[in-house]
């Protein structure tokens, strides 16, 4: 976490989108930032690809690893594409295949704005 | 937090809903109650109200403390019941007003799923 530039791609999903939630009310700036990365888990398919992804060896998976949560192809890659797009996941193309990888230091950072919330 | 009697309304709510999303993939029942929950703090006009009662003094607000997020009174109404069917908030009438409080060990619950996912 002090070396931002490890993760260039995923620096504006990386900042801190918000004070705990306890601490004060969000602004509305705020609160569209992090309610955006909620709403990316609040989808039981999707919820289950990330968790996927998450608990894969690495917490890296292909997509031909994951496809088991009983959609279609197209839904999955679907799915995917919003989890990018919400800065939980990046993706690297590897021949064939293309790998998904979980981002720890986002998910680090929702967690603290509930758990500090929770806390206090 | 002791008396599980003082929240009759919202135990099943509190049970957690399922492991940290490192440890393995969801279950398909598992990432339906964890989406709920994370739904419901995926939408920014939900989430500054959801702030504006945890960051009120005691985690408690009454309906009239957090109504200046710029929408109608209704539809305040209509995301404070989303929340409370979340389990999020709990509610209280006290003579003429509603007040809202935070349910803790719910978020203690959320957070503990992202960041012992991201910690591992």
């Amino acid at each position: 976490m002090s070396n931002a530039k490890a993760l260039p791609l995923l620096q504006p999903a990386v900042e801190p989108c918000c004070p705990p939630l306890t601490e004060r009310p969000l602004t509305g700036e705020e609160a569209e930032r992090a309610a955006a990365m909620f709403k990316a888990l609040g989808d039981p398919v999707r919820l289950r690809l990330f968790s996927a992804v998450a608990s894969h060896e690495n917490g890296e998976a292909c997509v031909c690893d994951i496809s088991d949560v009983g959609v279609s192809q197209p839904t999955v890659s679907h799915h995917l594409k919003k989890l990018k797009e919400a800065g939980l996941l990046s993706s690297e193309r590897r021949g064939t295949w293309v790998f998904y990888r979980v981002e720890p230091a986002v998910l680090a950072t929702m967690g603290a704005v509930l758990t500090k919330a929770a806390a206090s």
